[in-house]
């Protein structure tokens, strides 16, 4: 009998996140404010605390695990690394496929490993309140559980048509001691704003973000902030325990290198989580294919420029260093809503801008076909994200064996797809459907960027 | 930092599967015929497969768990065992909480570690095809899960009201590639007749089970069989794997004894599963409170007599040495719809009349408020059905605080709950009712049993 997975034990934990900042061959560029020039702590003071704020500007390559969040991590980590054998012998590969199950978490996928050190920075800070968007509704429903077991208030402004369509996500928020909120709101100046205009609007995760930041920045008693669930430095950071676990059990197994590793790409945390440990092998010298994979419809790695860009819709964050469609692209209405973002992280990005990653696009059919396979092989409901990271690992299966190459391939199974299954239902009916690229959107977007600062000019300057 | 949970590698698994029957004082009785007879293994095999009626009738103390079947379970097995630390904390209990958690398999319960090895003897016996019966669908989605990795094909007839409000639960079963039909259905003659009558029904469990035997004994092609989830004795040897582990872990943790164990109790598997094992120490003489919870409004272990009773409404099934509410009984419908069923494993009913155990039943509200409370201390969302079992352990921790005394508290955690979130839903918005126990229709079930064979006389007509 061939082992299928392996545990690591809490005690052999990581201790320490890893900073991929710390080893880029060229430094990150800074986030800039409206006046063009990097933003100061200050600035960000009234939206994360102070300590989240230094660590998103920090580049110390290892950062310590506070002892009470490892603790808290311990509710469901570390997570078991599985081999996938049954897929192996269905694909007939020479490959040896290997996942990391992140839907062993309370709430299903790899986001309570950044909500929980989140909320745990807040109330070491004095916070009391959390707010933040959710779309739909994995990020909101891991700050929920995470503000649960911190004693902390939690507001979720949620994307109305989300809110309506899937109940099952307010409720486990509201389960959680969580207030979910229709977005937009009359709560806040800008969603009574967008109400009085478009009373019927079904909202977006734009104006969500914007109502979130408001609640956050307006409440008088200074004991609330923001946190956001990918993009930021901090958020990749706290997600890195996913691959140095992933390193001490492919060392467990006797696995000495891995040749490809992919994940699914949205915002970009739970790629990084998983690749940053093995993008710095790489650039220490080592062969690895490191693949983020998107959807076609909504190509930030792989059509969009390197470019300086607002993270939100309406304009109220920073200005971010990233491949961006533009913040005013709206992709199509794909299952896989995680990745329905114009941005990707800045430090991903700029890894990929390094020719350290080979990113990589799949249409909407090709990854549920993908993840009907996996379920009938591996036996676990995958969530929409999760199915393009799927798609991918079969298609370097497929290839390992047209080489005739006996490869470690790696990827984050970032979460499960149970509350997520009315794509399913569409695909078993023949209703699932392929958008194609909007272009003519997508030259409109980029237009609305064309006159921000350039990453070029910035480097030069900062220089 | 305090150890939160243990694993156990795949190597330490248990071989073999412990059958309380070898073990009991008195020696379980049989099931018996339309004739009052004891029911031969050839009546039973246009049901069930010869090797699994073997098994069933079978009294060896161990039976080896086929590795093949060893090799399948590990795609979740073992399961974690987890201290519960902070719910200890929030209670102030001097009690060491333990739990098993079953919620990691992929159709998110326990339901999983009896499929499996039932598709595997089905198709060892040269079985392609498998037929049951579903009310909630958690065992309905585990079989289909089951038939899914063995490549069996599965047909669930569903509760036509749970087919109709739990869409998700279908789809959990299509994707493992199951067919999922509303019951009472046109496919079969116990669901044309009642049609026929009731073209509304919102159909049942007596129905579905009705029409899933007739669909697997009609089958001409002699392929077909029909597979149960719980009380029949093979279902609860498959399920002592649950407390086979458990006991390895408690050793790693080097805790000695165990002074309470509960589950919840439905047919009985998932309880039995975890408890049998301990209550073989209890008949070797330890000290161990072994408590199964029921609810209130279907009180089997702790209103209703131990008698001869089929197994289902339609009296299809043998007639079986239990507890039961009597066959005609229709619980109140209360959410945790696997708790809600007339009669009890004969195995576990025996245990109970030998006073190795002692029941105990609850209100449905009392056991969503411990839910509530689980879900914001240790974090996972509960199954309704496992919310029971929650409620007996805090009052159990809260009595040892009383009585200031260090026990061990153990139970199994038998399911997530993310498919059955609207109870929680009932109970946020003050929605939620207690549901008493019809006594009335109680006492008219129980005269419709009164005439079929006692148990003390068949014991003394085969001593």
């Amino acid at each position: 009998m061939d082992q299928t997975k392996v545990f690591l034990s809490e005690k052999d934990m990581p201790r320490q996140w890893y900073n991929l900042a710390a080893d880029m061959p060229n430094p990150p560029l800074p986030p800039l404010g409206p006046d063009g020039k990097p933003v100061s702590p200050d600035m960000l003071a009234p939206v994360f605390p102070m300590n989240l704020i230094e660590q998103e500007m920090c580049t110390d390559r290892w950062v310590d695990i506070p002892e009470e969040v490892l603790g808290l991590l311990m509710l469901w980590r570390p997570s078991p690394l599985y081999r996938a054998h049954r897929l192996e012998k269905v694909l007939g590969t020479p490959a040896r496929i290997y996942y990391k199950n992140e839907g062993v978490s309370p709430p299903g996928s790899h986001k309570p490993n950044t909500a929980v050190p989140q909320a745990w920075y807040n109330k070491q800070f004095g916070i009391e309140r959390l707010t933040t968007e959710t779309g739909a509704g994995q990020w909101g429903s891991a700050l929920a559980f995470a503000c649960a077991l911190l004693d902390l208030e939690c507001k979720v402004f949620m994307v109305r048509i989300s809110f309506d369509q899937k109940p099952f996500r307010r409720l486990m928020m509201e389960t959680w001691g969580a207030t979910c909120i229709p977005s937009p709101s009359p709560e806040t100046k800008a969603g009574r704003d967008i109400l009085e205009k478009m009373p019927d609007t079904p909202g977006s995760l734009g104006i969500a973000i914007s109502e979130a930041i408001e609640a956050a920045v307006t409440d008088t008693t200074g004991k609330t902030r923001y946190s956001l669930g990918s993009v930021l430095n901090h958020v990749l950071l706290h997600q890195t325990i996913v691959g140095l676990e992933t390193k001490k059990q492919l060392a467990l197994l006797g696995e000495k290198q891995v040749d490809v590793v992919i994940g699914c790409a949205g915002g970009g945390s739970n790629f990084s989580g998983l690749a940053f440990p093995f993008v710095a092998d790489k650039i220490a010298g080592a062969e690895i294919a490191i693949i983020p994979v998107e959807p076609t419809s909504c190509p930030t790695m792989t059509r969009a420029p390197y470019a300086y860009d607002h993270g939100d819709t309406a304009r109220m964050t920073p200005l971010l260093p990233m491949h961006t469609l533009g913040h005013t692209f709206v992709p199509p209405p794909i299952h896989a809503g995680g990745l329905r973002y114009h941005g990707m992280a800045p430090l991903l990005s700029l890894a990929i801008t390094e020719k350290l990653m080979e990113p990589r696009a799949y249409d909407q059919l090709k990854c549920y076909e993908a993840a009907v396979t996996w379920a009938r092989t591996e036996g676990f409901i995958s969530a929409p994200e999760t199915a393009h990271a799927i798609a991918a690992v079969i298609d370097e299966a497929n290839k390992a064996k047209e080489e005739g190459k006996e490869k470690v391939i790696l990827f984050n199974w970032s979460g499960h797809g149970l509350m997520d299954l009315s794509g399913y239902d569409a695909y078993f009916h023949d209703k699932l459907v392929d958008y194609p690229l909007p272009e003519e959107e997508l030259q409109k977007s980029l237009e609305s960027i064309k006159d921000l600062p350039k990453p070029e000019d910035v480097a030069k300057s900062l220089a």
